[in-house]
């Protein structure tokens, strides 16, 4: 049996939760894993459990949270850069939209489908955090539109296009796939920039 | 309270708990919904519920199945229809691909987060529909590689940015948003056209 660990373990042992929490969810459905699952797997006690997360809610939200805040901070730096031309940050930032996508899989799909199990605050935090994402991808584009590097009829669908693109790129790819992930991203880059030509 | 219906209504009435039930699993969520919920808002007995299905898990599978299957009857032949240029082919498919997925929302909704509700014959079924779906695309793009009018340096790849382009509109489309869904159809024929030029 695993040994119960003490309550000072603190932000270690949030983060223990969380990974163990996205990968349980991950493989045998949020509605299917208990709170009482998640602390046997983690190897402390409901009630330690209870300390760090309210409810099973609670600690979805916060992986979550937790991903989409990683996501944007690695990304919309890249976006927002003055000091590199538009098609070179949406070059920079399909590369990291897959690469994160892929490395942090079941974080990631634990989100997507359960996202109707958040309560209303917690998706409007997770909301928020989507929309500055998807409003750097469309600043970008638009600046782009506007030095002469990109033309498209519709920013906003151009933008949804290439969001939609990257997003559906998790769903299929299997790193034991004909193409390497570095192909992938290769091929994506140079459609993107097919795209706003 | 709803009338009883007769057994002899046989067709009309698997039509009838198909929509109904795509509506509550919809709505309500699959898990939140019984047989019993169904039977009740279709106005018949769970036990003439049951003469038509198994069981809930039945029902979700035949909406899934009667949806791919009139989505590639609508499409497939549009693709494989020889007297027509590629690029023409996958326009019009473009537009219906859009226009189906927007018509029976939610039908395609119902499928889409549950299709891990479904055992693995059911499953193997409705991949072998979506597949038959790919490959048409797949051949179509190939197909206007092969007479000059595409250009792409991965036949599989531009296929499946295709295919998620057209299947995220579902997600974001709103009939009341700024754009009309015709508007939106041009613009998507126009970016797949770009994406393959």
């Amino acid at each position: 049996m695993a040994r119960k660990r003490s309550l000072d373990e603190g932000p270690e042992l949030r983060s223990a939760i969380l990974a163990t929490a996205s990968t349980l969810f991950y493989e045998h459905g949020y509605a299917a894993t208990s709170i009482r699952d998640l602390a046997e797997a983690v190897g402390i006690s409901s009630s330690t459990m209870y300390h760090h997360f309210k409810n099973k809610q609670d600690v979805l939200h916060a992986i979550i949270l937790t991903f989409m805040q990683d996501f944007n901070d690695a990304i919309v730096p890249v976006l927002r850069d003055p000091s590199r031309p538009p098609a070179e940050r949406l070059s920079e930032a399909a590369r990291r939209h897959i690469e994160i996508s892929d490395d942090r899989r079941p974080e990631l799909l634990t989100g997507n489908p359960f996202r109707n199990a958040l309560g209303p605050d917690q998706l409007r935090q997770t909301i928020a955090l989507q929309r500055s994402y998807h409003s750097a991808v469309r600043d970008t584009i638009a600046a782009g539109c506007a030095d002469g590097s990109f033309i498209t009829d519709n920013v906003t669908l151009a933008t949804m296009a290439v969001l939609d693109m990257l997003n559906g790129v998790r769903e299929w790819f299997h790193k034991d796939g004909p193409l390497t992930r570095e192909e992938i991203i290769a091929h994506y880059q140079q459609m993107i920039a097919k795209l706003l030509r």
